[in-house]
């Protein structure tokens, strides 16, 4: 079975996935990177970049899982520029040539345009969709493997609420950003449908995982 | 040194300390006792309550610490009793004749009224006061003591903002209530003045501790 997976979705304390305001300078706004200094100490993350060492304990374990079993990727507009991209024919993404997903990514968006094939596989669609109608494109895509949720903050909110999330790792950060946007507004009662786990890491960042039960 | 430490209060994951509506029926709203079972299953609770067995792991062990070096307590309006029990003359609290309390305890409301000397130790005193003010009354009566913080919600955070909190365990259970009253509120970069550590136990709960740096 091909399942939904949210991984290593980070928040703060206090549930912001992200500060205020996004911008190009300021992707995470005024959170900065502070939801994310915990990745990249990790041994995974070091690799990514092409830098020796880094940590191999929890954190990279989780991390780790970003890639396992994927075969392609919905996100979220917010996640894939700035507000506005959509304004410039030339955007195509934080990532430089070579982004870090490696499949078909789904980019959710009012304003769709032609595809684009990047080095390393990733290949971003562009589509006006609903969460159910966006993932049965990507489990078409992806082969039989997962499909990830990848974010942001509404596009994660916005598939828990249509109950499409199999499984989910939100890394909880022990800081409280005050601002921003909540990952968990209006969705009382989300633990009946899942097995919830939480580990922390000596870091301070508790890895809370969701498993959806019937899966 | 005589510390305020807010000892085990237990929020959901989405950061609601208590539900919607509070009554005298529904001291936590809608939430039930779902944020404290976690408690109810342990040794020091079942010693508590006159049991026998319990757990004795990491949540047993953090709420051994309740009482421990703790010479008065400071409580909410909300803790004290339901809305408007100000106007109930015969209104003595929820913890029957032997509140596990044992020390002063002092209750913050705009309706001041007569200390009541409770079985066990407890002797209620009725203040409208500021939270330094009745942080220094508390000191006073604590006899070289810690002063425990003991909510609600509000009377935490009131606590946080005005920078008085020497040690805090927060115990993250994993439920979204939804509605109710936020911790978190208003206290953006509240970890600038503290190390936090978090734990998680077995049962998906996660305790949070802060600690202020200069203490």
């Amino acid at each position: 079975m091909s399942l939904a997976r949210v991984q290593f979705f980070s928040i703060s304390l206090d549930g912001f996935g992200t500060g205020d305001v996004q911008s190009l300078e300021a992707p995470f706004g005024h959170a900065g990177e502070r939801l994310h200094e915990w990745m990249f100490v990790t041994r995974s993350w070091h690799e990514r970049v092409g830098e020796p060492g880094g940590t191999g304990g929890i954190d990279d374990a989780f991390l780790r899982l970003h890639d396992r079993g994927i075969g392609a990727e919905i996100m979220g507009a917010g996640k894939f520029g700035p507000p506005g991209w959509h304004e410039n024919p030339e955007w195509q993404g934080w990532w430089g040539p070579n982004p870090p997903f490696h499949t078909p990514t789904f980019v959710l968006t009012h304003h769709p345009r032609p595809s684009i094939e990047m080095e390393g596989g990733t290949t971003f669609h562009f589509i006006d969709a609903s969460p159910a109608e966006a993932l049965e494109a990507a489990r078409e895509a992806a082969g039989g493997q997962d499909v990830r949720l990848g974010g942001g903050v509404t596009m994660i909110r916005d598939f828990l609420a249509a109950g499409l999330v199999d499984h989910m790792h939100i890394a909880v950060v022990p800081i409280l950003l005050g601002r921003g946007k909540r990952l968990w507004d209006g969705l009382e009662g989300l633990e009946k449908d899942y097995a919830i786990e939480a580990t922390s890491s000596p870091n301070g960042v508790t890895h809370v995982t969701f498993t959806r039960s019937a899966v």
